[in-house]
C-alpha cells in the first residue's frame, strides 16, 4: 500500500505501449533480414533504423513527461526503468541488424534464426501486456513468459557459440558471428530486464 | 540523519547472508574446476549452476520482499542495488565456469587460478561481513580490503591480456581465455560493487 | 515544482565541475599518445593513469559528501548519476590508452583520431557546463550539442568497424584494434550520458 494522489497522469501507459508495438515491428523486420539473400539486406536494415528513431523518439516523450510531472501512475524510477529496458531492446536489435549488413555475412546458422523467433515472441507479448499496466490485471502470465523465453534463449545462445566454435575454422568469421550472436542475446536479456520491471511495479501496487 | 518507523523488517540481513554464503561455495566450485582434469570439469560446473540456482531464488525471494515490504531497514534501493550486485558476483563464475568447459580449454595460465584466489578470499569476506549490516559495526576494514583485492585483481587482468597477446599464436584459442579471463575480471569488479554499497549504506547511516 | 528546504550544499557544484576539469586533462592526453611515436606513449598513458587517480578521489568526495548530506541542491539519484557518468568517460579513456600501450600497437587507422577530436570536445563541453549548474542557465546548447557529437561518434564507430573488418586480415590485431576502438565509443556515450543526466536535472528544476 502507498499513498497516492490523484489523479493520475494516464498517458504513460499509452506512450510505453507505443513503444513497446515498435518492438514488434523491429522483430519482424529483423527476421525478415534474416531470410533475405544478402542485397536485400540493407534496405531492410535501413527501415529497421527508421523503426529505431521512431522507438527512441517515443523514449525521449516518456523522459520527458517523466521530468515535469509530479505525480505519476506508478513509480517514477520503474517508469525511467521500463522506457530504458524497451528502448535497449530495439537497440541490440538495431544493431545486431546492422552487423549482418557491416560484416557481409553470408548464410547465418540456422539457430540465429530461433534466436530472432524468441524475439519475436517476447516482443509481441510485451506489446500486449504493456496496456494492461493501466488495470495490473493479468501481468503475471506475460512475465513468466518471458522468463521462460529468456531461458530458452540463454540455451539456445550457448549452444550456438558452441557450435560456432566447433565448426568455424576462419577467426575473423567467428569474431563476426560472436558478436551478432550476443546482441541478439543481450536484446533477449534487454525483454527480460522489461519482464522484470513489470512484475516489480506489479509487486509493489499489490 | 534519516527519519524512520519502526520496526525493521529484519529478514533482509539474512537473505542477504544466505545470498553471500552462495558466492563462497561457488567461488569454491570453480577453483576446484581449475584445478581439475577436463574430463572431471563438466560435473563440477554442474554443481555451480546448481549453487547459482539457489543463489538466484535468494535474490528473488530479497527482491519480491523488497517490493511488498513496506519499512526495509535501510534505503530500498541500497538493498536493491546489493541484492544485484550480490548476484552478479555468482553469474559472472557461474558464465566463467560453463565457457572452460564450452570452449574445451586445457590447461589455463596460472594468473588464471590467482584470479580465483582473489574471488575466493572476496566471498570470504562478502558472506562474513552481510551478517555485520545488521549492527554496522566494523564494516570499513571488509570494504577497504575488496578495494584493495579488486585493484590487485585488476593488475592481475592487465598483466594476464598482455601475456595472452604475447605467448598465444592460435587467434581462436586467444578469443576463448581472453573470454574466460574477463569474466572473471567483471566477477571481481562485482564483488567491488557489493562492498561499494555497503560503504554507501555505512554512510548513510553513520 | 519540488520541494526544498534551505540552504542547498552547494559545494557539489564545485566538485562536479573539479571532477569534469579532469576530463579535458584525460582527453588531450590521450589526443598526445595516439600522436606520440610508441616508445614515448608509455610515459603519456603514465600520465593518465595519474588524472585518473584524481579524477577517482573527486568521485568519491562527491560519494561520501552524498551520502552524509541530508539536503542536495537537486535529486539525489541524479548527483549519483551525474558523478558515475563522469567517472566512466575518464575510466574509458584511460582503458583505451592502456590497450594501445599493452598491445603495442603502431600506427592506428585515422578515423581513431577522429574519434578521440570528438572526445575533447565533449570533455570541454562537459566542463564549460558543470559551472552552469548552479544557476542552470544555457544548459540546452551543451547537450544538444554533445547528443549531436555522440551521433557522429557512433557513425564514425561504425565506419571505423567496417573498414578494420575490410582492410586487417591478421585476427590478432584485428582482435586489438577492435577493442581499442570499442573502448573509444564506450566514452563518447559515456559523455552522452552525463548531457542526458544534466537534460533530466534541468527539465525537473524547470
Amino acid at each position: 500500500m502507498r499513498l497516492r494522489l490523484t489523479p493520475r497522469d494516464t498517458s504513460f501507459f499509452d506512450l510505453l505501449a507505443a513503444s513497446a508495438a515498435h518492438l514488434v515491428t523491429g522483430a519482424n523486420l529483423l527476421a525478415e533480414l534474416l531470410g533475405a539473400e544478402r542485397p536485400a539486406r540493407k534496405a531492410i536494415a535501413k527501415q529497421l533504423v527508421e523503426v529505431e528513431h521512431l522507438a527512441d523518439d517515443a523514449t525521449h516523450t516518456i523522459m520527458r513527461r517523466l521530468n515535469q510531472t509530479f505525480v505519476t501512475p506508478f513509480d517514477r524510477d520503474d517508469i525511467y526503468g521500463l522506457a530504458s529496458a524497451l528502448d535497449d531492446c530495439m537497440d541490440f536489435m538495431e544493431e545486431a541488424a546492422d552487423l549482418i549488413v557491416l560484416y557481409k555475412l553470408e548464410e547465418l546458422p540456422a539457430r540465429v534464426s530461433d534466436q530472432v523467433q524468441v524475439l519475436q515472441r517476447a516482443a509481441e507479448l510485451t506489446a500486449d501486456a504493456m496496456p494492461r499496466l493501466r488495470s495490473m490485471e493479468d501481468l503475471a502470465d506475460y512475465w513468466v513468459e518471458v522468463n521462460r523465453l529468456e531461458n530458452q534463449a540463454d540455451k539456445t545462445h550457448r549452444k550456438l557459440l558452441a557450435q560456432l566454435f566447433d565448426e568455424i575454422t576462419d577467426p575473423i568469421l567467428l569474431m563476426k558471428l560472436k558478436e551478432v550472436v550476443e546482441k541478439l542475446e543481450d536484446a533477449a536479456d534487454a525483454f527480460e530486464k522489461v519482464a522484470n520491471t513489470v512484475e516489480t511495479i506489479a509487486l509493489k501496487e499489490s
